[in-house]
């Protein structure tokens, strides 16, 4: 069911007349209409979860939990959008004083307009049609058309339909969230001049493409792409000594969990050589079991990512699970960080599926020299004890990472007001967050009002509303 | 003087080892680093102005207050450093009931790495080697190249002698600040590896070319530019009515300040046809006299833009001011809405120096069909009395615009908080102000801590901090 240019002609018309009615919407109704696409998700789960499996074979128990994940996130923007930090709300008034004088200036953000959303293969709620980025799209007061991805197209059709219709039987304007289908009609939706912005969760090269279009447009918009990361751990020897079997354990849960396709896997793992890590992850693994992955495309580009590693003359392969019937089965790789140094375009290329690439190192030197090299990434996990001094490690990790881990393993994802997901190129385009609450800030464009009469002000910079929203006024911040 | 590749290769080895010493600055530090340039350069100010005299011939009295602009900018962000709400923390203490359970998460803004900057003609200090954007920057903990302008080259090695001297003799590490010169270096500046995000203001054709090399990079960066703005003015008959000859004054005083060399001059005054708003402007202009411009290629491409307005049928001059020699004489045109509706690209283009363009308008759909055709501006101007409907015409301005004024002219730009200098495309390329305190958003990015202990958090975020920074902690908004 590809979308053809007319039907994305009526669709983009369609979201351009419900601009206007969502950046006027009042914070009670814009909550409420979160609210009401999230309690239509939720009733619909009974429905959704069995085409969501049929189509992803993620499992009911991840996909029920996932439909939580998706209607919490729906919540969580409801409860931004009253709470109203979100504006950045700054009031200067006017001072005769001043060297010019300084007339009144009143401050806040205010939605860009429609948001394309292209939604992921391995999230097909949290990150999909009604995921994250249309939540805090719609939070920030911007209509919504989401790119279906092709890996579940029943499902993204019945979420739409069923949370169009909850938007609607809420109040919200005909066009607030829309589907299209279709390669073209992405590239085409990405380049429309009624799109103001845009939100991607997906592989590097299908982002990279998109961004080359959205910024290549005669009037460029800003696109929040999720392209792709390799999740450095390290580990150091006193942490292998003090609690080795536990971190393997935990390792290879985590880069097993989801059959591997998690955007925060850990896919390489510094190690210390001969510290006996290694061989606790080798005695492990086999006891791993597999599954199938995601689409077609992601299952054949397994094995090609694993060969493509496996012909650096570094690696070898130290383990491997099993799995049913043409899944994907876990493996565990091994190299050294004088070859990751050397060769970091082909040992640390962002793998999707259950692999890490175990890289051992001899000294700090070699540790940090191969650091360097390692790319942008929504994490970085260090594993140490307290005596050992990680300045130099952490200074690298920092650098290159948007989330920094001390312990645990970086594939639980929170969505909260603290969370950062997002990292430097090509973890992300942008130096925002996708998941969590602020990840509301893309959406948004500051607009200051300057002697503006009370009447003619945007609601939120009324005299009368300040006292109950975060603000600024006069250089000193005030709490409702 | 151009800078040859080795010599940029130079400079960039020394940008990137200054970055992690800015990183690693503490609040105190960097807020003092910033006053010592400010210092620095108001104690340079009788050598500067001369030079920025003879290569800009702005003018004593308006340089001086420009390098005053500067420098309280410079201290304005030291105040912004040590205030510290720019930081966005946010901590969400560990939760072992939540399902499933939540690590401790703190999350901070920290800098993104150096930052080339490239100045503007037309603002030799405040939008130059130490104006808003290098600022913001160091204020963000970046150390900053700047691409010098070709129109003050020699202000610019002096101005960054200055101020980098001032950096160092304060504390700051060597290559904290530093020039680069020429159009090969410019954009190879921007390119260039280490270079981590860039700021921008000038012309729309160069600033496209930039971000284009900005965008088209292996690891694409943010390109923050200021490009090109046509500042709508809309006066309603009834403001005619009321103040017709206050409001002439004011429009014809602001068109031809600083010989209509600024990025908020009133380009395009939409005007009610037949009131006699046009006639009050004719009557002004012959009393005002231009000015040289910036540079010759700024002097060259006055007298073809105008000439490009006039070959449309639709345009006719109303009045002309004089000049001295060589100089441009400020001249007003007019045309009417259907034909700026008809051909928005040849009569809404900006043109740079003392020329402003009036729109008569016979009805409000046709006004409303106008301003639906004018490009994203950094400000948009209403001129209206108490009795006029003005929504549609406010939901059309506000839509184009980062700044909306209701009284007064766009050409003064305060350096406050609650400034916002930015606008839909072309106006700027970001969702950011480049003037006011919030300017150091775009310089930043978040990472967030997941379970750290205390002692390798970055201090702003440990416990004994928290009290004197404003913060967010499990969904609650403290202030010191």
């Amino acid at each position: 069911m590809t979308t053809t240019t007319d039907q994305l002609e009526q669709v983009m018309a369609a979201a351009a007349a419900a601009a206007p009615v969502w950046a006027r919407s009042t914070a009670a109704e814009r909550a409420s209409w979160l609210r009401a696409a999230a309690d239509a998700l939720d009733a619909a789960a009974d429905e959704l979860v069995p085409i969501a499996d049929r189509e992803t074979r993620l499992g009911e128990t991840r996909l029920r939990g996932e439909v939580g994940r998706t209607t919490g996130q729906l919540r969580l923007f409801a409860s931004v959008v009253e709470e109203g930090s979100y504006l950045e709300i700054i009031v200067d008034d006017a001072d005769a004083t001043a060297v010019p004088p300084r007339p009144e200036l009143r401050r806040m953000l205010v939605p860009v307009g429609p948001v394309a959303v292209f939604s992921a293969s391995n999230f097909p709620f949290a990150f999909s049609v009604a995921g994250g980025d249309t939540a805090s799209a719609l939070a920030s007061g911007a209509p919504v058309v989401v790119k279906a991805h092709s890996g579940h197209p029943e499902l993204s059709r019945r979420t739409a339909e069923i949370v169009a219709a909850a938007l609607e039987a809420a109040g919200a304007p005909a066009g607030s969230l829309q589907l299209v289908e279709g390669r073209e009609a992405g590239n085409a939706l990405v380049q429309h001049p009624a799109i103001k912005a845009a939100g991607f969760t997906g592989s590097l090269s299908g982002g990279r493409a998109l961004f080359d279009l959205a910024s290549g447009r005669p009037d460029p918009i800003p696109f929040y792409g999720e392209l792709g990361s390799v999740n450095p751990v390290v580990v150091t020897p006193a942490a292998v000594a003090a609690r080795g079997a536990e971190l393997a354990a935990g390792l290879t849960g985590s880069f097993t969990l989801g059959v591997g396709q998690f955007c925060t896997k850990p896919g390489v793992v510094f190690v210390p050589a001969d510290a006996g890590f290694e061989a606790s992850v080798a005695a492990l693994v086999p006891g791993t079991t597999g599954g199938p992955l995601l689409t077609d495309r992601i299952t054949a580009a397994f094995p090609d990512g694993i060969a493509h590693l496996e012909a650096d003359p570094s690696v070898e392969v130290i383990a491997n699970g099993t799995a049913p019937d043409g899944g994907a089965a876990p493996i565990v790789l091994a190299t050294d960080a004088a070859a990751v140094t050397a060769r970091p375009e082909t040992l640390l290329e962002e793998c999707f599926g259950p692999v890490t690439l175990l890289v051992r190192y001899s000294s700090e030197d070699e540790l940090n020299a191969a650091l360097r090299v390692v790319p942008g990434s929504l994490t970085a996990t260090l594993h140490s004890e307290p005596g050992d001094d990680v300045t130099g490690i952490l200074e690298l990790l920092q650098a290159r990472a948007g989330r920094v881990l001390f312990a645990g393993w970086p594939t639980g994802v929170a969505v909260t007001w603290s969370q950062q997901h997002g990292g430097p190129w090509p973890a992300t385009t942008s130096l925002h967050t996708s998941v969590g609450a602020t990840a509301i800030r893309r959406f948004l464009r500051p607009v200051a009002y300057q002697s503006a009469p009370q009447h003619l002000l945007p609601a939120p910079l009324r005299d009368e509303a300040l006292p109950s929203l975060p603000h600024r006024r006069n250089n000193t911040l005030h709490l409702p």
